[in-house]
């Protein structure tokens, strides 16, 4: 590999382009929101399910929810997400790293008080944890919509910052007689798991291997194995 | 499912288990570090690679980069890890979730200088990556160790919470014609990318589809293809 592909490659960049941070937000199947502690006790880091719609990042969650009370009391916020793409396996230890694609979002979130608006979030929650979903299932109540406090973040200072590519070792080290490569890696899914094992598995589920989130990858076996108890 | 069987899973919980945290923080790739900007300007929310030796969890990187300058300065700050498990699919939509496991933890990280500390630490770093990996490679040298800023925090103050199990729907909900259950994720590896195709996959490449983390879970397509540039 010559110096000039290794500058071509860009292994490490930052990126304002709007579609690429769209993208990782709607990849990412939660997020990270830090805010300072209503006590003054210091600043905490919550993961939150997220959806988005345009150019607003919508949260969401019980109201007595101590993260959508403080975020949502108009304080500075900041959320990232993150994928994960890669090992990078270098031939010196110092040059290990990771390839991944992240984005982090700077603003003030306000509270979803219009009840239509609050509708639409919520059936953003529902499809981005899976697409399809929200049309095949029970609709929220009006009780329901009262029970969810919703937080919209506008994502005007938002940037993405990632790495791809090879490892990038020192030339003293490229004939040393180690491997070095990428071993990637990416979110799957796992054989389904019914409650109700009457009913057909809806499109949704069954769309899910196309969904560019886990674009072809099944498994047979998934992390923690949930026991039927249907 | 009766209402006792759904006390019985407890599908929300926290817990303050030494060893559910550890294997939380061991099985993810990275970690979310909130801290309170400088300037002043609000809270920062940024991704980075850890490792944990004992109840200690370890942040590196570049001695410029703003976040180890500012965490090292002894502020407080908070550091999240989430793992994903499953996309909990209810019959309304109100009930949809994530199945995860998380730990958040407090503390005021401080700067490791001395030499065999700071050794031992990035050698867990590239453990971290990849189990086995840190003794194939070139190690760390003198001039290494001094370009990479190594942060300490102490986990004393730090707590799991995790989401496991199938939806929890209405009572009311579950004679609907809906179907409903989880659709487990989990991370997998892909094909490797070699960048020295001469050389034989090492060790700790070969056994990255026993590793917990990975167990069993491979997959032909990467998120990201990575074209292989030896």
């Amino acid at each position: 590999m010559s110096e000039r592909t290794r500058l071509r490659r860009l292994p490490e960049r930052g990126s304002h382009d709007w579609p690429v941070i769209a993208a990782i937000l709607d990849e990412a199947l939660v997020c990270h929101v830090a805010f300072a502690a209503a006590d003054g006790a210091g600043p905490v880091v919550i993961p939150t399910a997220h959806a988005r719609a345009g150019r607003v990042l919508y949260l969401h969650g019980a109201p007595a929810s101590r993260m959508l009370r403080t975020v949502g009391g108009g304080v500075d916020v900041c959320v990232a997400v993150t994928l994960l793409d890669g090992l990078v396996l270098a031939r010196s230890l110092f040059h290990h790293s990771l390839n991944y694609r992240s984005v982090v979002a700077f603003g003030r979130a306000t509270e979803v008080v219009d009840l239509d608006e609050k509708r639409r979030a919520l059936l953003a929650f529902a499809e981005h944890v899976l697409r399809g979903r929200a049309a095949e299932v029970r609709e929220p109540s009006a009780g329901e919509l009262k029970a969810t406090r919703v937080l919209a973040l506008d994502l005007s200072d938002a940037s993405a910052k990632l790495r791809t590519g090879p490892p990038v070792d020192d030339e003293d080290d490229l004939d040393l007689p180690v491997w070095a490569g990428v071993l990637p890696v990416a979110l799957g899914i796992g054989p389904v798991v019914a409650e109700t094992p009457r009913l057909a598995v809806p499109v949704s589920v069954r769309q899910a291997a196309c969904d560019p989130r886990f674009a072809g990858r099944r498994f047979e076996d998934a992390a923690t194995p949930v026991e039927n108890s249907a």
